[in-house]
C-alpha cells in the first residue's frame, strides 16, 4: 500500500466543515466570524509518550486527547486539527485501530480531521488541533489573582502510578491496574468544563507535566504563589476506589505525576456556588485544593497544619 | 538546558500579530475578516527528507520552505506557524542555527511562529502554517479544464541530482555540484507568484514528489490528461549553467526527481501576456510546458514530435 492509497483508506473522510479537507496542497477552512482561533501543537514520541505495546486504538484516542486538552485549557471550542504521522512501516491492523481510536475521539468532541502529511521513519504523531474562542475570552496562564480560589477536574497521579507499575517499581492489584492504566492510555480532554469556565476562571492551564509544575506556569505568569491543602488530595486519586495506595506514592503521583490531562484553574471565592452547578452540568468532578497567595511561593499544607517541604519536580523533556 | 529554557532562547519572540504566543497552552491569533484560512503541516524525518551532515541553519530554512511550498500552491499568504520539534539531545549549536535558518525564512515571508512543541526523541520537525486567501480565492488542485497551457516555475531537478552525487551514483564538477546542493538544502518557497496567480491559474498544485507525480495529482482531481513537450525541460535545470548533463539523467530529474518546491499550474491560453508580465513582476521565471487534455493520459512529447513512453515513477514515501 502507497502513501496516499493509506491516507485515503484510513484517514480521507467526506469533508463536513472544511471547504477543502484532505488531499489538496492545503486545507481550507473558514473560522466562524468573530471568534478568535485557540491553536496548539503536541508530538508523541514512541518510548517517551507512549510503550510500543500499546493498544493502537487507545493511542490513536490519547494523540488527540492531549491536543484537546491544551485547547479545554483556553476554553475553546474544538473545530479541526492536522495530523502529521511518521510510520516504521505501513501495518493495516495497527492503521485501522490507531485511525478509529482517533476519529472516535474527533467526532465525539465535534473537531474534524481536515489535513495532515504521512512519512516513513521512527514512529512520531504530530497533531495541530485548532479550536475558537469569542474574542477576548480565551482563559490564560498569565491572570490569575491572589485571592482566587484554586481548583483541579477530575483525577490526578493514577497514570503516573500506572507507568510506575509498568516500570516495576511497584506491584498493582489487577482492579487498580486497569484503572490506572485507563486514565494513562484514554485520558479525557475537558472539554465541557473548559469552555463552561470561559468568564468563571480568572486563570487555567492543562496538568501534563504535574499538578505542581502546570500550576507553577500559571503563578510564575501571573506573578503569585499558592497554599495548597493537602487533605483533599488522597481523592484525587481514581485507582485508591480499587487500592489503598502508599501516601508517599499517592502525594508524588498526585502532585507532580504527569500525563494526567486535567485542568488547573482559578476563580474568585464569589463563584464558588456557580461552579458547583456547573460542575455537575458537565459531569466532571472539580475540587478545590487551595488559594493563590501574593507571596511567589508554593506552600503545601498538610492536615496538621504543618507545612511540607516542597521537593517534588515536574516532567521536564531535556531536565 | 531544560525545555523550557530551550524554548525561551531559541525560539520565543515578542508576539506581533498574535494576540498570545508561545508559551501558553495554546497560541491566540485571530485570522482577518472575511479571509479563509489555508493550513498545511509538513512532518521532515532524518535519513529521509535531510542528511544527518545538513548545515542546522539550511535545515531550518527548508522545514519552514517546503511548508510556505503548500500555501503558495494555494495561492495563500502566509501568516503564522507551529513548530513541533523531537531532539535526541540539546545541542546549543545546533539549535542556534536551526532557529537562525527557521526564523529567517519565516521573517522574509511575514510568517510568525506562534506556538510548539519540543520533546526528546528521534530528530524530527512537524510544522504547521497557516495562510489566507480572500474567500472563494483559494487555487485548487481540482479545477484544472482541457485547452488550459501547463507552466512550471523556476528550476526542476537540481535537488535529486545533488541527492544522486550524494549518493555516490554520479560525479559532479564543484561548481555544479554547489548549484544543485543550494537548490536541495535551501528551496525557495514561491510565495509572490503564488499568491498572483489568483484568478489567473486554474488549478496549481507544489512539486515535492516530482513534475510528473504533482502534475498526476492535478489531473486525476480534475479528471483530464496532459501534452507534455519535452523540449523546454533541459532548461529547466538550474545545475546546466554549470555542467551538461546527461540527457537520460536530466529528463529522470527533472520530470520526477522530487524535492523541487517549484509550482505547476494551469491557465488558459488568454492568460499568456498576463502570466508573462506576473512572472516579471515576481522575479519569479515561469515556463509553459504543454497543455491539458481531455483524455485522462500523460503524452510525453519529444523535440522531433514522437512521444516517449512515460516509465518515470513519482515519490511514495511506503512504495
Amino acid at each position: 500500500m502507497g502513501e496516499f492509497e493509506l491516507i485515503e483508506r484510513f484517514f480521507k473522510r467526506p469533508a463536513q466543515q472544511a471547504d477543502v479537507g484532505v488531499g489538496d496542497d492545503c486545507a481550507i477552512w473558514s473560522p466562524q466570524p468573530g471568534q478568535q482561533l485557540a491553536l496548539s501543537t503536541d508530538m508523541l514520541v514512541e518510548g517517551r509518550h507512549f510503550l510500543s505495546t500499546v493498544n493502537p486504538r487507545h493511542l490513536g484516542h490519547k494523540a488527540l486527547a492531549v491536543n484537546l486538552s491544551d485547547l479545554a485549557a483556553c476554553g475553546a471550542r474544538p473545530r479541526a486539527f492536522l495530523l502529521a504521522l511518521s510510520l516504521p512501516r505501513v501495518d493495516e491492523d495497527w492503521l485501522l485501530g490507531f485511525s478509529q481510536g482517533l476519529l472516535d475521539l474527533a467526532d465525539a468532541h465535534g473537531c474534524e480531521l481536515i489535513g495532515g502529511d504521512t512519512t516513513q521513519g521512527p514512529l512520531n504523531i504530530a497533531i495541530t488541533v485548532m479550536g475558537e474562542t469569542p474574542h477576548g475570552q480565551s482563559i490564560l496562564r498569565s491572570t490569575a489573582k491572589a485571592g482566587d480560589d484554586i481548583y483541579v477536574s477530575g483525577h490526578l497521579g493514577d497514570a503516573r502510578l500506572a507507568l510506575e507499575a509498568f516500570r516495576g517499581n511497584l506491584s498493582l492489584p489487577q482492579a487498580a491496574f486497569d484503572l490506572a492504566r485507563a486514565r494513562m492510555e484514554t485520558p479525557t480532554p475537558r472539554t465541557a468544563l473548559g469552555m463552561a469556565l470561559r468568564g468563571l476562571a480568572t486563570a487555567m492551564a492543562d496538568i501534563s507535566d504535574g499538578l505542581l509544575g502546570d500550576l507553577g506556569h500559571i503563578l510564575q505568569a501571573s506573578g503569585v504563589g499558592a497554599r495548597l491543602d493537602l487533605s483533599p488530595m488522597p481523592g484525587l486519586m481514581l485507582t485508591r476506589q480499587a487500592w489503598a495506595c502508599p501516601r508517599e506514592w499517592m502525594l508524588r503521583c498526585v502532585l507532580s505525576g504527569g500525563d494526567d490531562y486535567e485542568l488547573v484553574f482559578t476563580a474568585p471565592p464569589a463563584a464558588r456556588a456557580a461552579l458547583k452547578a456547573l460542575a455537575l452540568s458537565c459531569h466532571t468532578p472539580i475540587t478545590r485544593i487551595g488559594s493563590v497567595i501574593p507571596d511567589r511561593s508554593v506552600l503545601l499544607v498538610q492536615e496538621d497544619g504543618r507545612e511540607l517541604p516542597n521537593t517534588f519536580r515536574s516532567f521536564d523533556h531535556f531536565a
